[in-house]
């Protein structure tokens, strides 16, 4: 596209506004005032210029990096939470701690397909989070590829004694990611369980992304009472093409896995909670905010440093906009989100007297620019109602079933949930991984994501919900 | 977020259903049959699936590379667009022969802050498309910084022997960086005639972006026949603001400027076109179409390789799925956009006798993830009402005003004009720089366009506009 300015591209007469506005009166909403058009642009418009989102995000990685629930990494992250509102002027600022897993990936994984004739050929793999570590000197063993449970249990005996590959890939045909990431993830999940209940001695998993290149990515996986434990790592979707093709070929290789992980005894870390007190209802609470650990590998830049600088900086904004809520607006940098969900159910289950919860807002999809809210039921006519301002900010669709995973525990006590919902088609390229790192982020995308945070709190803040 | 399904994502019910169901009647439109819904998410399937749109994009970068008007990569780029819709099978691939401008940058663009006390400092420059050389000893003056045309008239004569430094920055703060880039573009566009009326030797521009780095962005610009030639290049941002900074603190700096750049005669290239023939009214035509070709910078990836894709590959799909439109659909690549648009000047005046162009379809802001189409007057309620087949392939918003500069010599004969407009956020980052490489285009966005721009043409070629 050329120099000529385009007229077009600065026009904001969506399809939505006429539909909406008959909608209104379909539904039989109160009529939001138009100000609040007004207030997003202004939002957007503190949110770009200022560009803090970015900076605080970038002060985060530089100054702790990746922060692993129970690492020295995760007690700086949470000082570095408290600090950050602390100097931004947020009120009630505290901690409220939680007791959290400490799982150590130590210095040692490796994999190497061994050939017959001796060669040895390294495979890319990260030690999933939970796994216990290989005998010193690995395991080495024939591997039996899967794509999925039912075809492992057909396998009978087969998989005894050997390592299972399971290689179903996400299904990129699907529009979202998160669909094809919620139809392969079992693999990572029980796919040490399933193993074992074969008789395997390892599990390696493909990774969860649809990208194909030569970084794994970790996550969450867990163990039975009822079988026996067995190491467990995702290899990179490379390593996973080439394993199978070579698998394919019916070439006699074995693997070699060795991996150094374990796990210790929990240690505190904290929920970090700001606000900004209510004037009219500071007892009723909007919550609004992402997780603070992160996985070991990368920066957590996406997952969920975004997120963590999508809450703050909702609360910035308003406050340099002037803007005093109706209730309180509370961010919460929830502990634990990744091996545990010790922050979210801690806070959950916190009596908090002469306190109501009226909504929280996560978070948690990464720092692409926003396309749309999920909302729980009891709450998504209301939201709806909203269309014109959120469309100020990019968010063109409300979408019913929302949330979060840190907000999970508050909204199975009754509280309405709501989850952003950024563009997502390179969420899983770059997601536990090496690949998370600031440089993913664009500073606009970002920006914009608090925007939108911003102003659903200031309006579940101002309407109610 | 972590390893748990998140089945809130993979649910489909917009905010948008319901009031377009509405909108629909108020508007008195025919009910568009439920199979175009079908259809969309075929197109998706196909689109993500096969993932071609991607292999495509990198076929032409690595085989051709960027393929400025005039040079012997555009020569290799149109046998390649050619050559890959006569692979693909597509109908009457032919080329249309126009002249196109040539100018060559040469080996030399490099600039020098030249301190007091003999210190020399680069600045990353780049020479805008069009500009003449400098001698080759270069220009060393003396700057003077503006703002606006306005503020470097207000200088009188102190500008006189000078490099006129434009250094109005984008508009960050908009939300759409095509907004902010029409308000900055003069400078590029403008400058040199603007600095030389003023007295100045040089012409110098920041670089049309939002993000700070150390990479320029070229461009287009113009000379008036009323006024002195002088060579004209653009800084990066980083640059700009140190120059800024030093300009600002009263340091006595000056700068060396050496370009080589040089115009020759008109050479030829063509529009190549390719169709899939309409069954029924094969005379009517709907064009889709990017240009051809780029800057000599990068590899042209974003701009306009994506829209080349984009067009070809939406062929490619409908034909993949074995839908034979009612209507021709016709995709042409056009020649010398960048600088000079003579490949839509050649296309819109061609005589074609016993044919009638009903719409044309042009995807020229990047391969990002799709979100709107503009589309112009008199064809805007008719594209409205195809919403909810659009939704399923990412498009949300249907904008008044759209199309295209290669199209825009089509739309003033009266042809209804369409744009696909992708998420903007990065577009400027990597807009006419070594940036705009194919690291910077997700395979999934992509590819996404590709099915927006293959529904669009199918609605058009069976529905009319």
């Amino acid at each position: 596209m050329k120099g000529k300015p385009v007229k077009h591209f600065s026009r904001f007469l969506f399809f939505v506004a006429l539909s909406l506005a008959t909608l209104s009166l379909t539904l039989g909403q109160t009529p939001i005032p138009s100000n609040y058009d007004s207030l997003a642009q202004a939002i957007v418009r503190e949110a770009l210029g200022s560009n803090h989102s970015y900076a605080l995000l970038n002060d985060l990685v530089i100054k702790v990096g990746n922060r692993l629930s129970g690492s020295p990494a995760n007690a700086k992250a949470v000082a570095w939470a408290r600090n950050t509102m602390e100097r931004l002027g947020f009120e009630n600022v505290r901690l409220e701690p939680v007791m959290v897993p400490k799982w150590v990936r130590g210095n040692v994984e490796e994999a190497f397909i061994l050939h017959p004739d001796g060669k040895q050929e390294r495979l890319n793999i990260v030690a999933l989070g939970g796994s216990i570590a290989t005998p010193n000197k690995g395991i080495t063993a024939g591997v039996v590829e899967v794509k999925s449970f039912e075809e492992l249990r057909s396998l009978g005996a087969a998989a005894k004694g050997k390592v299972v590959f399971f290689n179903r890939p996400m299904d990129r045909t699907l529009m979202t990611t998160f669909a094809g990431y919620s139809g392969a993830v079992n693999q990572r999940g029980r796919g040490a369980v399933e193993a074992a209940y074969a008789g395997g001695v390892a599990a390696i998993v493909r990774s969860m992304t649809t990208r194909l290149d030569d970084v794994p990515h970790t996550g969450g996986m867990g163990y039975a009472d009822t079988v026996a434990k067995v190491p467990t790592a995702a290899v990179s979707t490379v390593g996973a093409e080439r394993l199978s093709a070579l698998l394919k070929e019916g070439k006699n290789i074995r693997l070699q896995i060795k991996l150094s992980a374990q796990s210790f005894p929990d240690v505190e870390s904290a929920n970090v909670l700001g606000e900004l007190r209510g004037t009219e209802k500071p007892e009723e609470v909007v919550v609004i905010g992402g997780h603070l650990d992160s996985w070991d590998k990368g920066q957590g830049a996406h997952d969920d440093g975004a997120g963590c600088v999508h809450a703050i900086e909702a609360l910035r904004i308003l406050k340099s906009l002037g803007l005093q809520p109706k209730r309180t607006i509370r961010a919460v940098m929830f502990a634990n989100e990744e091996n545990g969900l010790r922050g979210g159910t801690a806070y959950a289950a916190q009596e908090r007297l002469g306190e109501k919860h009226i909504a929280a807002i996560e978070s948690d999809a990464g720092g692409f620019a926003p396309r749309a809210f999920g909302v729980s039921e009891p709450a998504y006519e209301k939201v709806l109602a909203w269309a014109s301002a959120l469309r100020f900010v990019g968010i063109d669709r409300v979408q019913r079933g929302g949330g979060g995973a840190d907000i999970g525990p508050l909204m199975r006590k009754g509280v309405p949930g709501l989850g952003l919902i950024p563009e997502g088609h390179r969420y899983f390229d770059y997601h536990h991984s090496d690949s998370d790192t600031i440089d993913k982020v664009n500073e606009r995308e970002l920006a914009l994501g608090s925007a939108a945070m911003a102003l659903m709190a200031w309006l579940v803040a101002q309407e109610g919900l």
